[in-house]
């Protein structure tokens, strides 16, 4: 198995990339290569400090690099040899089983689109999060920021989407799908939202639990929480902030100290033609390797194929 | 100065109500009248027992009784005689300076629209509650749930009343406003969070400091947080959350203590013609103490006047 690494993605790269391949590749077996795309020179100098070495990494040489701020589509189309140009490319021709970086959200999510594309079916790939339970087990949000508004239709194929995901990823049987709203009744909450209670309620792919409400993140109700890109984004930064202020306050527990993004590691855009995982920004060495080590879980059950067949059968 | 309470409103009235009452009476002067309004038998056995005795709280009879689960519209048309509706027509009729309820929410809010109705002006009166910050201050977020979906005249017009209240209520000079959205720069979230930005940059009667995020619920960036009734009610009962789930785990602290719902008491109904607070239903005696302890703190500015002569300059 190979997992490609962007190695110029992130506000610390490549140093933190680096650390945290590193970091990653002596929890992983042998047989799975981490291939870190990005400054040749750049990457050799920092893996041959003495502390750092490792059999199963190789580089990839990528000229370019897209920057944070950059217009993402505008920075694709331009820089062909840029590290995430050339990890699409590589995942696009079956050269690497998954593809992760840390970089320009939106030039991930643009390049995703445009090279190896959305899923046939698939009317708007989404972006997902883990959600830690209370009993140690998680469920995924989804969309968490790739599509601030959706339809009822897009939503009800998130339902499926993530379903599917929670059912090989997180290993959950028959899990629950909960649509976010601000009551339980069926005619809570806007329009969109009451049809796609109705399309949720009607379609036999999924274990419909009916609407949950913003107690119901920290509550194990649910195992997919079905949302807008606006209100997972909103949700998920709200969460990873309780973290903060607690650590900052010190407070420490091991359930609330999960939602730190450095433990989630990263969000995985589904309803693509292969397995991509977005880090954070900020990501540190420990948020690169959860972020590694979720993109081989991906690749392990090659979960966008799972995806696929479930959406054509 | 006289404050109505609804007697019967509340999963655990008419119990916790006078037991409520009776804890605001202890903390306000004599010159606070406290009207009880509900099935007066009820209510003086209750209040006649050796421990609850009280000379600044009086009694108005109310046969009737909105249910939780009852539909707002139709209950309120067809009890006239109900405790919400007899505390509406008090405030209407200038006999008290506020009126609180911990009962139907949908109920509450129709009163508001038929007995009192919105200001002249107002779009759209909404739901507001405290936020509480880490510097021991708080801020202001609306709505919180009266209206799911907003265009963007409307959060417009939450931020003018927003900054009033924080103004007048607060005691925050030149309240910032934040618009929750998913990203700090203009063109980020749907159509109408981009229109609202816009809105709200151009009008000088407010102090816009731009998007805030997710993680700004519990940062001191924002005075006033702006966003549609589907988004503030997901935020603030995940805030509410936050604390629950902390408690039920030990972990003691009171900055989140401050976003138990018992301690922040109730909701504004904002941009109607009287001063309104919509109480939490599973609302303990505490929460009906700080319930009224805010009406009265509405009251003695009289902020529905504040948000009417700022409308309408």
């Amino acid at each position: 198995m190979k997992i490609a690494i962007d190695a110029m993605g992130g506000d610390f790269a490549p140093q933190a990339v680096i650390e945290g391949t590193l970091l990653a590749s002596e929890e992983l077996p042998s047989d799975v290569k981490l291939i870190l795309i990005g400054k040749e020179q750049v990457i050799q100098e920092l893996l041959h400090t003495p502390t750092l070495a490792s059999n199963n990494i190789e580089i990839i040489h990528a000229e370019e690099v897209v920057e944070m701020g950059e217009h993402p589509t505008k920075a694709l189309t331009q820089k062909t040899k840029s590290s995430i140009a050339i990890g699409y490319g590589m995942l696009k021709a079956g050269q690497v089983n998954a593809f992760c970086s840390a970089g320009n959200t939106g030039a991930m999510h643009v390049g995703a689109m445009f090279s190896i594309k959305a899923i046939e079916g698939v009317m708007r790939p989404c972006l997902s999060s883990h959600v830690p339970k209370e009993d140690g087990s998680y469920g995924v949000i989804l969309d968490i920021g790739a599509n601030a508004e959706c339809k009822p239709d897009v939503l009800e194929q998130f339902a499926v989407i993530g379903s599917i995901y929670a059912k090989h990823i997180l290993g959950i049987k028959n899990p629950r799908v909960g649509l976010m709203n601000i009551g339980e009744e069926e005619q809570k909450g806007t329009q969109i939202l009451q049809s796609t209670h109705q399309l949720l309620k009607a379609n036999s792919k999924i274990n419909f639990i009916g609407n949950i409400e913003g107690r119901d993140v920290y509550s194990d109700k649910a195992d997919v929480i079905v949302c807008d890109g606006y209100t997972g984004n909103v949700i998920l930064k709200m969460a990873e902030s309780v973290y903060d202020v607690m650590h900052k306050r010190g407070l420490e527990d091991e359930f609330f100290a999960k939602f730190n993004y450095e433990a989630i590691g990263g969000s995985p855009i589904l309803g693509v033609n292969g397995n991509v995982v977005i880090g954070h920004g900020v990501s540190s060495p420990l948020a690169i390797k959860n972020m590694i080590l979720l993109a081989k879980k991906m690749a392990e059950s090659n979960i966008y194929l799972n995806i696929k067949q479930a959406l054509s059968s």
